[in-house]
C-alpha cells in the first residue's frame, strides 16, 4: 500500500487537522480524506467518519466542531471522501444521489461501477489498514460513526465487520434503504434488480436477518428532519428489528433538530465520549 | 428601520442559529446576516463578528463552533456580511481584496462607493440599533470582534465609538493598514488618494493620534499565519502604539497557528469569556 501524502496540516485544538490524498487500490482512483489527528501521545483509538450525501472529505472537518473533544480524548477522526472522483461512468453526475458524492459505502456489481464503486472494501480494509500502518492504530481501537448515507455505512459495515469495528454510532441514518426512495434507487444502480442483494447492505435488513454488533449502537435523530419526515431514514424499523432481534440499541429522539451540520454539532460530543468508553475497555 | 426578515433557523445546542435578510439604510441594498441566539431567557449581551476577505455571513456561524459557549454564556453573536452585494461599481468585482466581499468597514468617500460602501454606519448605527429594537438587546451590552479585515473592522469602530462598544477583540487583525498591501490598496479604491483620512480608519493610528477605549483589547495571532509573515497584519505596530500611549492590550503570540478557522475555532472560547466578563460588568 502506497502511504497518503499530506496536501495541507492547519494546528488546531493543540493537535492538527490536515488533508490527504492518496491511491487507492480499491477504487482504482486517487482518493482523499482528511484528519484530525490530537497533540503529543500516540491516539488510543481512531474513528472513521462517513458523510452524507453531496459531501466531500471536507464537511466534518469543518463544520462538526468535534476537535476539541477528540484532543480531550486523545482520539484521532479520518473522513474519508463519499465517492471516488474522477470518472465519467455512465450516469454518475447526473443527479445528487447516485455516482459521485452517493457511494452509499457498498461494494458495487453493475458495470462499470463494479470497477471503482468499492467502497466498503476502501473502508474496511484499505482504510482500516492505513489507520494501522500509517497513524499507528491498534486494530481492535477502530470505531465507525456517520450521517445520513454516511450513518447507513456506519451501521452496515459495522453490521457486517463487527469484529473489525470497536462500537458504531450515527446521526440521523439512512436505517431502512430498501423501504425508501434514496436506498432503492442507489442499490438498483449498484447492485443491480435482484432485491435479495440489497439486503445484504440494509441495516435494519442485516439485524432481522440475524446480524449483530456487541457493544450497544448509538443513533441520534432529529424531529424536524425533513428527510425524517419523508421517511428517507425510517429509524423506527431499525428499532423494532432492534427490539425483535436483541440488539442493544440507543435511539435519541431530538426535539426539533434538523438535518444540517447543526444537529451534528451539537450532539457530537457525545458520539465521541460514546466511541471513546468503547475504545478503552 | 424595517425589521430583519428570518430566512432559515437551525436549532443548535438549544438555542438557534438563524439566517436573515433586511433592506439597510446605510448601503441602500439588501444586507445578509447570521446570527446564534441562546434558548431560554433574553440574551444579556450581542457580540458582533466582523468577518474577513472573502467572506459571507455564512463563515462564522459555520465553521467557528462558538455556539456552545454562547449558549452557556446567555450571549447572542450576528455575523453581517463583508460588504454589500447586488452592484456593479467600477472594479468592484475585479480582485479578492476590494469590493465584493472586502469592504474594511468603513464610510467611503470615493464615487459610487460613497453611496453604498457605508459599512462603518451599517454596523456601528443600522446594526447597533437592529440589535436592541428587534433582539431586545441593552445598548450598552454590546461588544466587537473580527478576523483579519474583520478585525481591523473591530477594533477601528470600537476605537472610534467606544461608548457603543463594551470591549473589542481581534483574531489576526489587520492592525496598521496604512502600512501594508491590503490596507493601502483598499484606502485608496473607498477613501482617495489623501492618506490623512487613510489614518481615521487604522487602529495603530487611531490608537497614536489618542484614541483609547476604556477596557482592554485582546488579540489572538498565529505565529504560522502566512499573512503574518508576509506583514499585511503588523500587531507589533498596534503594541507599540498601545504601550506608547496607554491602551490596555493583551497581545497572544500563537505558536504554529495559522490564519484559519482552525486558528479561530481553538481559542474562540476565551474571546467569548472574554466579552461575557465585560458585559457582566
Amino acid at each position: 500500500m502506497s502511504e497518503a501524502q499530506l496536501l495541507k496540516t492547519h494546528k488546531n485544538f493543540e493537535g492538527s487537522t490536515q488533508f490527504w490524498e492518496h491511491d487507492s487500490q480499491s477504487t482504482g482512483t486517487k482518493m482523499k480524506f482528511s484528519t484530525f489527528i490530537p497533540e503529543g501521545r500516540a491516539p488510543k483509538g481512531a474513528l472513521i467518519w462517513l458523510s452524507g450525501l453531496t459531501c466531500t472529505d471536507e464537511n466534518f472537518i469543518t463544520k462538526a466542531g468535534a476537535q476539541k473533544v477528540l484532543q480531550e480524548q486523545n482520539l484521532m477522526v479520518i473522513c474519508p471522501d463519499t465517492s471516488p472522483r474522477g470518472l465519467q461512468l455512465p450516469g454518475e453526475h447526473e443527479s445528487y444521489d447516485f455516482g459521485s458524492g452517493a457511494s452509499f459505502y457498498v461494494d458495487a456489481t453493475t458495470e462499470g461501477y463494479r470497477d471503482h464503486y468499492r467502497m466498503s472494501s476502501y473502508i474496511v480494509n484499505e482504510l482500516h489498514e492505513l489507520l494501522q500502518n500509517q497513524f499507528g492504530i491498534a486494530k481492535d481501537r477502530i470505531s465507525l460513526m456517520g450521517h445520513s448515507m454516511g450513518g447507513h455505512g456506519a451501521l452496515t459495515l459495522g453490521l457486517k465487520h463487527p469484529e473489525k469495528f470497536r462500537s458504531l454510532s450515527a446521526f440521523a441514518p439512512i436505517s431502512n434503504p430498501t423501504a425508501c426512495p434514496w436506498g432503492t434507487k442507489a442499490f438498483k444502480g449498484y447492485l443491480g434488480a435482484d432485491e435479495s442483494e440489497w439486503k445484504k447492505w440494509d441495516a435494519t435488513a442485516l439485524i432481522e436477518a440475524g446480524k449483530r454488533h456487541p457493544h450497544a449502537i448509538l443513533v441520534d435523530q432529529g424531529t424536524a428532519d425533513e428527510f425524517y419526515e419523508k421517511k428517507q431514514l425510517l429509524p423506527e424499523n431499525l428499532r423494532t428489528a432492534c427490539e425483535q432481534k436483541g440488539q442493544s440499541l440507543v435511539l435519541n429522539l431530538r426535539q426539533g433538530y434538523d438535518h444540517s451540520y447543526y444537529f451534528i454539532a451539537t450532539f457530537i460530543e457525545s458520539h465521541v465520549l460514546f466511541h471513546a468508553e468503547a475504545i478503552r475497555k
